[in-house]
């Protein structure tokens, strides 16, 4: 797929996977060791009332996801950047995560003609398609190859 | 340190952490294993000339620099999200990273008297003082505990 292949309104979902506590833990020890993050007694006591992931750990399990969807393979040339992340509900041991995705604008390069850039908001959802983050990052995309004819 | 300890203007500077191959093909081969950040001929290949590290790596690497200046280990209740998330240059293997933050904005919850919000700028800057990434979250902060008099 190129960029031609994702017209504003197209939607994608990804498939799912579910976060244990030895995942949260483990990614938040290396990243993100905050007390709600790592240490069960002290999650307990937090205004969350137990391990939550790190939001980090929500956003990149959602990357991930998205592109073991295959669809950026051929076309990807990196991202400027994202817009209007949002975490909005905790996600907790055994919650299955998986993304939605929608086109929301779409524009040839000013300057390279081999590429165009697209803003794709995410939305990550748990097992109850309750919407726990979101996140509107630039993608710069190949254009499809011109062939000779 | 808490909410009053983060006033519009405080500055603070991280620690360094350096970035190896190893380190950022790792971190891809797990999250974003795109080919410019796991495939030394395939990054040759593409726009960026050779490895890069995943945008997601610059931003949690700095996230753990900041984490580790201890500042919020007393008063981080989280954050409802980021804006402004750019990546302005590559991160390179050997590259050497630290970040600087500026609060941006500060004021008090509106509904729950124990804690402020304050929006902090940090700009992660690479061993040429080179920005390379920058990001704006919403952190949540525990106000000073009142004592009895």
């Amino acid at each position: 797929m190129y960029y031609e292949d994702f017209p504003v309104g197209f939607q994608f979902e990804t498939a799912t996977r579910q976060l244990s506590l030895a995942d949260m833990v483990g990614f938040a020890q290396l990243w993100d060791p905050q007390p709600f993050h790592v240490d069960e007694v002290a999650a307990q006591a937090s205004p969350f009332g137990g391990i939550i992931a790190s939001g980090f750990q929500t956003l990149i399990v959602a990357f991930r996801l998205t592109i073991d969807t295959g669809f950026f393979e051929a076309c990807s040339m990196g991202s400027p950047g994202m817009d209007t992340v949002r975490w909005m509900a905790p996600v907790r041991p055994g919650d299955c995560l998986r993304v939605r995705a929608e086109v929301m604008s779409a524009r040839l390069s000013g300057s390279k003609p081999d590429r165009g850039l697209v803003t794709i908001r995410y939305e990550v959802l748990n097992q109850d398609d309750q919407p726990v983050a979101c996140y509107s990052p630039v993608q710069i995309l190949q254009r499809t190859p011109q062939t000779d004819l």
